[in-house]
Formats: structure tokens, C-alpha cells, sequence
């Protein structure tokens, strides 16, 4: 529990204020050890607390149905900030702020940066109270330092998995990104959007590392992805029905286009698009998945048919170009 | 397509009768290579097909909320028998009987059966039109048979993955059980339950064997999952959410009484009770699932941790005795 800040305060006051009887805790993976600790906390604040089992990447799946269903009073979203515009269920975001010092990692990463002058910084929920102290850093280090704020997310220089406009906000005005956080992940959607040398400043291995090398590799994979539904006649289009995923209207688009290019396309409906729901469906050749878009990019070498983007997809019927695919953003749907 | 009747005319007169303009096809895994044949079926009819691509292991797991979320004006159901009372959404079952003959695979479980006099009939919705004929073989053979009918299923003799009352109604009247249909899942049951030797007769395979040393090793594994659970301090009591599976008031019941027993018990809601979830959760030492009792019974070596059915969770706590669970049902939740 020593590494988040759980805001445990203002989750027994809102469930005081709510008089909530039954509460949904939802948590992402990196966070579900904690799960039945949080639990606890709830019960004791006079509430029945309901842990979602499920995987949980992002507050664009946000557990409405099972609220529902089991006619909870409150949500507690973990891990994550607001995404959807409204919420059907009363809900509050925990976005669980590290509370450790990321400076020896970014420390790490000065030399690592030391070809670039002009640096982006950018970082997940977790560390956006760090950015200042980083940009000090960098600074008294000699560099120029940007961060991007579009508008769209909670917190200037904040990313998730499926939107890096902060990065790309300021991609022409910067030299390399540094992202401060753990993992490969989002640094990686960083690669991706910005297509801008990005370097991981891990506070959790305190240690920084470069994530081109693997940037290039899902590119490849992708261009290889592509090239293999070219050549296939049968097609699903995958919709998503997480609350912040569900995208009928752009399925039936694409379905349409795919069948005036001459393929075959079924729509279908997928709680989870894992490797072990498509490989039931031996008729078909590839999948433009309308869901997540990492399920796509990162989970490319664990499905044994081609899985694309809404974009991808337009490539394959001529639409779009690979260049300008790349150009645009493999994250858009 | 030829192993199986999709009663084609009947679902094209629902969707005209109905003016359905949106249809989710739902199947279990052995009928999702036919999905996208099935889908043109339905677009032929006029109707927009959408197929439902997470697993499907029977009709309690009726697509309700996938339908509802797209606006869908009729489910068809294939493979498994109508189960709900009633359903939120216009449905219907499209049973996919067998078209094949079974009557050689019969003839070769003769020989296995020769111990016994006293037969009794049962099998999936695919072979019910078979019994009659089935029946017939073992009565020339010199076999007395008996087809129960408790009267909670569909058809006598019928068996689905979770009820098998009407193998239990003639438990007593018969030496052995016959069981007609593929793989060992439905057989496996009809042994659990009644306690007495069970054949199979494997139309698709066209032999014939006995799963009573399987069912013996399931039991061992029940008991050894019961005695590691009681050693268990921290429970999670899993609630499913699929129509035919949601059991919240007996989970609130069962979290109850694990806590009066010095447990500590924590509430948790799934889509899937797979292995992969639930090691997300190290503080948790055992499971009771009040979802399918399938998962318990069939995948224990999947699962790290013990992971009880309902009635299982009672011996943990002393409220019923072994002996006592064996006598009343495994399946019984």
C-alpha cells in the first residue's frame, strides 16, 4: 500500500455522502494485489464492498454493466483518470499517485538523452505531480523542455494507452521524449504517435532505457499485418461493448467498405478480443478489431491471423497509404 | 454444415415475423466454424447479423446485455436447448441436433456394457431424437432401459453441463448409465451425480469407453481442494454475471458464513472465472465460485489456488460433511 496514495479519506467521505450500500471496486492489474486490502477500507466505512475480477486497462472500460446488474451505488475507479465524458453509475476516480521520488531514475536518463537538446516530457496519471520536479532536473542539465497539453486528457504532458495527443502536440517542437513511469507500455505509444526518439526513466528499476528498437519492430510487424490481409477474402470487424470502446457505427463503415473492395466482412461482438476468442473462428482470414487499438499493436505476434486498426484496415482497401498511415497516427480509430 | 440441422427456414420466418433488422448469433466453441456461414444465412434474410465471439458453454449465458448494448431485436441461440424462463430480448434456440446416426457407435459400447442389465439412457439436445432408436439396440441386446424425466429439462434423458436430474431421478433403478454424444464433459456429469459406472458412445468417434476412472480423479481432486481450503484464511466468493448464472444473494450467504467461521471473505463479480484472473490476486488463498460449478469440477489443475463450488464451501466450514456432498450433488450450487 506504500506506493500509491489510495485517497482512503475521500473514498469513506463520498461513500458517507452517497450513503452507498454496495460499492464496485475496479482496479487495473498492476494494482488487483491490493484489491482485497481496499476492500477492507470500504467495508469499514459501512458499505459492501464488490471487487471486479476482471482485467481492467483503462477507465474506457469502466465496470457499468456489473454496477448495474448488481445494483451498486458507487463505483471506485482505480488507477486511472476520468475518460468518459459521463458516467451512468455514480463513480470516483482514484488515480493512485505514486508517492516515490522518481529523480534517481531521471537522473539515469541524462546521459541517455544526451544527444537531444529539445526534450518532451511526458508520464502516466501516476507521476504527473513529478513533472515539475523533472523538468528542474533537465533544466539545471542544460536541455530545453516541453510539455504538451491538448486538451484532451486530465493533466498537461499526461498519456494512456490509446491517446498521446500531449505528445504529439509538441512532436515538432522537441528532439527526443523522455517518459517518466514503469514499463514499456506507454513509452512505447509515445514511439509510436511522436515517432520521436523516446527514453523510459523507470522509477520503479530506477534505471532508463531507449524504446526505439522496439518501436521499429511493431512497425514492421504492422506493415507485415497489413500485407497479409491484402491478400485475405474473409474479414470479421470486431466491436467492443466496454463503455469507452463500443464503435458499431465506424464497424458498419468499415464492414461496408471492406465488402465494396470485394471481401467478405461479419461484424462481431467480443467482451475481450484475445487470441483464444478468434482462433474459434477458422473461416475467417483477418480481423479489423474497432475495440482497443493495443490489442492490435502490441498483441501482434500472439494472434495467428492478421488483427488491424480501423486505419490499417483502410490501407488494405486502398484508402489510406502506408506512409500516410504512418504519418497520421497508428492510434486513431 | 452437414453435421448439424440449423433449422435454416425457421430462422428466416422469425426474422420476416419479427421485421428484425439487427440478430446476434450466439454458439457454443464446436459450432463457431460455422459462424460466418450462419451470419450470410441471416443477411440473406435482410437482417444485419452480428456474432457474439466470447465463449458460450450453455444458455444460461444468454447474450442479454451484448443484444441490449447493440440495439439487437432477436438472439439466435444455437446448440443448447432453451434454459431462462424468460428472456429480455427476443430469442430463439436453434438446438442443432445431429444429423448423423449413432447406432454404430451403439453397437460398439455392447461389449462394455456387458457387466450390466439394467441400462440408463441419457444425452445432449443433439442426439434426444436418437434415444427411441438407441433404445431399441440395447433392448434386442437383452438390456433393460430406463430414460429419466425430472422434469426441469426439455427432453427425457437430457443432460446439460450443469443439471442432471434426470440421469438422478433414475439413479437407483439402473447398474449403469449409457451416454450418448461427443467428448467426456457431458458424461463425466452424469457419473458425478448418480455415482454409478457411465459409457460413452461417441458418435463422432464411433467408439465407445468408460469415464469412471476420470470421475474418481475428479473426486480426489474435489476432496484435496476442500482440505487446502480449510487451511485457507482469506476467501474470495465469486459471483457471475451470465443470465442463468447470477447468484448474489447465495454468495452474500456463503460470505457470511465464512466470516462466522473466522474466514476472511471479500465479494468478487467476473465475466470468466479463468486461471488468468484469478492470479491476479495473491492475498486471496481460496475461491468459492457460485458462478458455473463447471469450472471447479473440470479445470482444478488449471487453477493455482482451491476453487469451490457452493456446496463444497459448507464442508470447509463444517456444515456438511464430505460423505454428505457426495450423497447430495456436486453440481448443486
Amino acid at each position: 500500500m506504500k506506493h500509491f496514495d489510495f485517497e482512503e479519506e475521500r473514498v469513506k467521505q463520498e461513500i458517507l455522502k452517497l450513503k452507498a450500500k454496495r460499492v464496485l471496486i475496479q482496479l487495473p492489474e498492476g494494482l488487483k494485489p491490493e484489491a482485497t486490502l481496499l476492500a477492507k477500507i470500504i467495508e469499514k466505512s459501512g458499505a459492501l464492498p464488490i471487487i471486479s475480477a476482471d482485467p481492467c486497462y483503462g477507465a474506457c472500460d469502466l465496470a457499468t454493466v456489473e454496477a448495474e446488474s448488481l445494483s451498486v451505488d458507487l463505483i471506485i475507479h482505480y488507477g486511472h483518470s476520468k475518460l468518459l465524458k459521463y458516467e451512468r453509475v455514480p463513480t470516483i476516480y482514484v488515480e493512485a499517485r505514486a508517492t516515490m521520488n522518481v529523480n534517481a531514475a531521471v537522473e539515469t536518463a541524462l546521459p541517455v538523452l544526451e544527444n537531444w537538446q529539445k526534450i518532451g516530457l511526458t508520464t502516466t496519471v501516476q507521476h504527473v505531480q513529478t513533472l515539475d520536479d523533472v523538468k528542474e532536473i533537465l533544466l539545471r542539465a542544460g536541455k530545453t523542455v516541453v510539455i504538451g497539453d491538448a486538451g484532451r486528457l486530465n493533466y498537461p504532458g499526461q498519456v494512456i494507452g490509446c491517446d498521446y495527443s500531449n505528445a504529439k502536440s509538441i512532436a515538432n517542437d522537441v528532439e527526443a521524449f523522455l517518459f517518466i513511469g514503469g514499463g514499456k507500455f506507454h513509452a512505447l505509444g509515445v514511439a509510436l504517435s511522436t515517432s520521436k526518439p523516446t527514453i523510459v526513466a523507470d522509477p520503479y528499476e530506477k534505471r532508463a532505457y531507449s524504446v526505439d528498437k522496439e518501436a521499429e519492430k511493431i512497425i514492421k510487424q504492422r506493415w507485415a499485418s497489413i500485407e497479409e490481409a491484402k491478400k485475405a477474402k474473409v474479414f470479421a470487424v470486431l466491436v467492443g461493448l466496454k463503455s469507452g470502446q463500443k464503435k458499431l457505427e465506424e464497424a458498419l463503415d468499415v464492414k461496408k467498405k471492406l465488402e465494396e473492395s470485394g471481401k467478405t466482412a461479419c461484424l462481431f461482438v467480443a467482451k475481450e478480443v484475445t487470441p483464444e476468442v478468434l482462433m474459434e473462428f477458422p473461416t475467417v482470414e483477418a480481423y479489423v478489431n474497432t475495440a482497443c487499438p493495443r490489442v492490435s499493436l502490441d498483441d501482434a505476434s500472439k494472434f495467428q491471423k492478421p488483427v488491424l486498426t480501423l486505419n490499417e484496415a483502410l490501407v488494405v482497401i486502398g484508402e489510406l497509404s502506408w506512409e500516410e498511415l504512418c504519418r497520421k497516427d497508428l492510434f486513431e480509430n
